[in-house]
């Protein structure tokens, strides 16, 4: 797999943080994601549609996983997510052998990545600072809301 | 929460068992799934949907969560499937605190299910000779959809 330099993961993440702003306008859980494959091509972005679609299944990174289509292999792809990936979403990148995942920030909510790493994927988190004050602006206003979404 | 006799173990398991023949019959990837809530309602059903729709995030477990719309919390529910979950659909009941799995088989594909035991989660896997022999024939026909399907 190529390095990633961090202007690309940076240029990568800015397209999950527009999916996130989308959502956040819309009213939803505020957290976007999308799938670049190995040659860098925008495989597919979404974001968390509970709220938009009454859909509890669909979160930012399985969105954009939908969005690709159906792949053969997802070797060498990266999983770009405005937030630390939960369980489900963990699982997903897990699965289907997702080879590297770029996260927003890790701050606000910790999701599996740390497993991710132990199981051989490449993670890179961004601490980047517009992620995490749209999420702590979320959760501040929603509290209910950002439980139901994880579960809590 | 209710221990689960066999009975009713068994019941749940033909929601599922119907989903998994009807993905079969369409062509698709024949694995069901249905959640029933901590009462014992029927909350949501569904089967895996990669071939039919062209959506390789919908596997029968993310069907049933979804069809189930949303929850305040899954405390006492019981994820029923024909397969052994994968990790993206085992990462779905971590996630949410799905309380119960209840499992067709699982000698064909071994997901996650240990894991989440060692995280509380109740599992019951029920060797079930229909579940089995449906698998097998599926993928002895198809080897290439089902190593699409789990990432391999």
């Amino acid at each position: 797999m190529r390095p990633l330099d961090e202007a690309t993961a940076r240029a990568w993440l800015a397209t999950a943080l527009e999916e996130a702003r989308a959502g956040m306008a819309e009213g939803g859980v505020p957290v976007g994601a999308a799938l670049y494959g190995a040659d860098g091509a925008l495989l597919g972005r979404g974001r968390n549609r509970r709220v938009q679609d009454g859909d509890p299944s669909t979160h930012a990174e399985t969105a954009a996983f939908r969005a690709a289509g159906r792949q053969r292999s997802y070797r060498g792809t990266t999983m770009v997510t405005t937030l630390s990936p939960c369980w489900y979403c963990s699982g997903l990148v897990r699965q289907f052998g997702i080879s590297r995942v770029v996260i927003g920030e890790a701050v606000t909510f910790r999701g599996g990545h740390d497993w991710l790493a132990e199981h051989g994927v490449e993670v890179v988190v961004l601490d980047d600072p517009e992620c995490v004050a749209m999420m702590r602006e979320f959760t501040a206003r929603n509290p209910e809301l950002w439980g139901e979404d994880i579960g809590e």
